[in-house]
């Protein structure tokens, strides 16, 4: 279906706003705008103006840069953590995934992307410089890199591991390994090979 | 992975409206907004404002019940159409493929859904009675029913079919047969059947 001839210049205009979104065709727009046509007129007015406020009035927090409606972040701002561990991640949606392991209690920075030269993406265009001005303070004695395993994150892991090489800060990074569920037989090899170099002792 | 842990109530709020949408999940309607918020302030008003516009703003032709910016749509008030032929389709969306193949010049007639009475829909919540009195005005020779070859299909023909059977009106359907580009071997033993039943003189 070649969509042409729109009967009304508002319906393609809408149709033209949702097809800029990422993963939605001009199909999948029209039939999300002819969705909201069905709706309450409240319904839809409450959608566009939360679109509006959300990008005037969110704010980053100023110490770990992650979303927050606040100057200070509702993490960064909780007494109850553990302030001397920071947990190095790309973005917001690894803060979330992170939180609701419920595993971890420390602070993140965000740098908002990693190294990727391919995308133009160099260290100045990330929050590293702050980072390294946050380890200098002196307060922070863990710095956890969380990247994914890619050669963009290993490149940033690196980066940042040579920034702080003179600080006394202590360096780890997330542990390697078999996925929980997943069959040894699928793994790859360099995978595999890490996670019997750095085998742990077994605890039930 | 859960998203419970939003740092932003703002950004819940946002994600919560995208994730209303038909097909879009919370995973893809978080991704959409952190798109959004890295897009420029007017780019994300302008999306905003846009679909508020819409459903003030929009309008349906008071003749075939479409999608219009006016009272009477551009195809109802084009007079080079041949106002004498009305094709009654189920939705919008259909008015834009039939327009897409450029071979009708005829009006429509827009329902705005199909009898379905397991989703509730009745002769009543369409736009049928609307189509009676068009007919009854004397102007229209022909219509042809383009619904989907669905049983709801086939029941809302059949139903308008009966309301119009008095009026002298002729009655016409979509062909059905052997999509073009399809196996022959791969077609049901329904559409073969009428296909053949149907079949036409050879043309090149």
């Amino acid at each position: 279906m070649n969509l042409q001839h729109y009967p009304s210049a508002l319906l393609e205009e809408a149709v033209n706003e949702f097809a800029k979104l990422p993963g939605i065709g001009r199909k999948t727009a029209l039939r999300l705008v002819l969705y909201l046509l069905r709706q309450e007129k409240t319904e839809v007015e409450k959608f566009g103006n939360v679109l509006i406020t959300l990008k005037s009035e969110v704010k980053y927090c100023k110490v770990c840069h992650n979303i927050s409606d606040t100057e200070e972040c509702l993490i960064c701002s909780d007494g109850s953590r553990d302030a001397q561990t920071v947990c190095v991640v790309e973005n917001i949606k690894d803060v979330m995934s992170i939180e609701n392991t419920q595993q971890y209690r420390g602070l993140y920075h965000v740098l908002g992307g990693i190294i990727s030269p391919m995308d133009g993406i160099g260290p100045s265009d990330l929050e590293i410089e702050s980072l390294i001005q946050r380890v200098k303070t002196g307060s922070v004695k863990e710095v956890i890199l969380a990247l994914s395993p890619t050669m963009e994150g290993d490149t940033t892991n690196y980066y940042i591991f040579r920034k702080l090489a003179l600080s006394d800060v202590k360096i780890t990074t997330i542990a390697r390994g078999i996925a929980i569920g997943n069959e040894l037989e699928y793994a790859d090899e360099i995978t595999l090979g890490r996670s019997i170099l750095n085998r742990t002792l077994f605890v039930q």
